[in-house]
């Protein structure tokens, strides 16, 4: 293999596929990229057998290959050459020479056969979306997944990707809190239920733009997705099984319902997390009366309370919830204002808008009420 | 007592005096700020024993006195409320009530009398330098202080701190490697030769801004060294002990001198430490002829070269160096072009101007030739 790339295009595409490359694994092979070169395109891609990733540069070619190379040293020089052509050669033992100007790197490659490859799609299912609204979804909910398989549960540290009635619902939860996003597809879909690793789901949002333009493609088959953008794929395992039913607990009914200035309650409940060691597991008091909530906190530390204005339908009450989690779900919305639904001190809360567009569910915290 | 003051002024006087505050201590009251009001100003000061830092606010006192609050958590929640007025009042249990607009927190302060007092300085050399050109000399040659107290040596991990014939000399080395800056001062001033805790010295390079406008005033008596700039003082415990006789090794002989572009040579340097691991010793070799000097590495990781222009006066040479001090010294200096002195592949290399304003020594390191 002998090639000519320049340095930044090359250096983007890395930075690209070693998403996939796993910080720690007992086969080696997976700490290299494969690069195969056939015309003047050089694929790059990366697998941790989890996730794959794969994406195209040109180049120009003096002899076509397949080398895999260890993903770090090689990004590293990459990134450390000077902005120019670089050109990549390697002979039948696969060392792999590197040279850019008056700058000339050998190290070793491996054999390309090793790599594992990324399993093909039979395509099934497939389905359009912009970048952006697709980054949004997922970033939005993802922060709701339990730690890796805590509770021995791989379907609670994966996302539910729903395709139904051409609305596609991506949902996460951990247990404690159900975080859900919703939005209509453009085109008419198959309606789908799968559950993507939550870790490989985060990695395809960090690599999508921002851009509403621009269109991705999900292909979905037995076993696998594949999303598809730019010059880019990434192929990623399904956890198997079902998903849990939470439409048997999204109720709609409520006792009080209020409405909030979200950034005045955001602050509000972050400055009472300040009282909070990790491990703690104290609860912010959320008291609930016409025209006013009452916010407050009370640790080892020290005590704190706010007033924030609302705006009251039903009854007054009194509530106990995890301040991590409602600073959470209130950062992953936008909106100035937000509904939130409860029924008693020991339900679920609801944080959701009109059209069904988010809801997040927060479980409460039992609490002593304590006098001065 | 009871205050107010201007959220932003109390956060940025917090910000300052933290950077005192030990970060691991077995005295409970060195991790506060004492909080001590007279008249209409409000000194905030925090004392780890080593480096003492007070800085004053301007408040409205509705009553004086003095309290030492728990400096992690005052300054959470002083970052953390709304820009406005704060109101901080004590009882006689030294309880503390932070209020500002709806927002209120108590928390337990400390009684100030077990706060240690910061020395006073009975003067005996005074010294004015401009902030910037203290900030600069100190980081340019903090990053050579040896790890604390590394080889039980103090003095290693201090810095030097010398004024003779009016000129102003900062040191520090590590037994491996010298850095040293040389600036003259504007006033005329007595001699003297302090070393000053490595770590003190640069909190105090991180607290100054970077104008040059702008004067600090030193006050150096028997143990202590004093800062003064803006509304601070920062008050630092000399390291007793004379300093390494530095000079009788700074040779200004050579047998080599080259002129090389110093951002061509720290890219170079840069590129050859990617095959470096740590705790790996592998030194960067610079082949020295007429003209052309060859750079290179070779580990277990792979090998590079590279050739850059040179102007050379004198005889060819070899020489091993650590990469990692070649490049601390290259990313010290600004000239875009840099002179390297050598003597032999055993002796140091020096790096300095002609005026003397910086000189940048080390070791060299063994290493044998070997053939591809």
């Amino acid at each position: 293999m002998k090639i000519s790339i320049q340095r930044s295009e090359l250096a983007e595409a890395l930075s690209i596929v070693t998403k996939a490359v796993p910080s720690r694994t007992t086969l080696p092979i997976l700490e290299c990229v494969l690069v195969e070169v056939s015309g003047s395109r050089a694929m790059i891609s990366a697998n941790d057998t989890e996730i794959g990733i794969q994406t195209i540069v040109k180049c120009e070619t003096a002899e076509e290959g397949t080398v895999a190379i260890d993903a770090k040293i090689f990004t590293q020089i990459i990134r450390k050459l000077p902005e120019n052509v670089v050109t990549i050669a390697t002979d039948e033992n696969y060392k792999v020479s590197i040279d850019c100007e008056a700058s000339h790197f050998d190290i070793p490659g491996k054999d390309p056969e090793e790599f594992p490859e990324i399993p093909r799609i039979r395509t099934k299912s497939m389905y359009v979306i912009s970048h952006f609204m697709l980054r949004e979804m997922v970033n939005r909910t993802n922060f709701s997944i339990a730690p890796i398989e805590e509770r021995g549960n791989a379907l609670m540290s994966g996302q539910l990707f729903e395709v139904k009635d051409d609305f596609l619902r991506i949902v996460s939860l951990d247990g404690y809190r159900i975080s859900i996003r919703r939005e209509q597809l453009k085109d008419h879909s198959e309606n789908i239920s799968v559950v993507i690793p939550g870790k490989a789901i985060a990695d395809v949002a960090k690599l999508l733009s921002g851009d509403n333009e621009k269109e991705a493609t999900i292909t979905v088959d037995d076993n696998h997705i594949m999303f598809e953008f730019d010059d880019t794929r990434v192929v990623c395992r399904l956890v198997d099984g079902n998903y849990f039913a939470i439409d048997n607990i999204l109720s709609l009914d409520y006792e009080t319902k209020i409405i909030v200035n979200r950034r005045r309650f955001l602050d509000c409940v972050e400055r009472s997390s300040l009282l909070v060691r990790e491990m703690d597991k104290k609860p912010v008091i959320l008291n609930i009366k016409d025209g006013n909530m009452n916010i407050s906190m009370r640790t080892g530390i020290g005590k704190m309370d706010e007033d924030i204005d609302i705006m009251k339908m039903g009854g007054d009450i009194m509530i106990g919830l995890n301040p991590k989690f409602l600073s959470d779900a209130l950062k992953a919305i936008d909106d100035e204002e937000v509904s939130v639904y409860l029924i008693n001190p020991k339900a679920p809360c609801y944080i959701r808008d009109d059209r069904n567009s988010y809801n997040y569910v927060i479980q409460p915290v039992n609490f002593k009420v304590t006098e001065d």
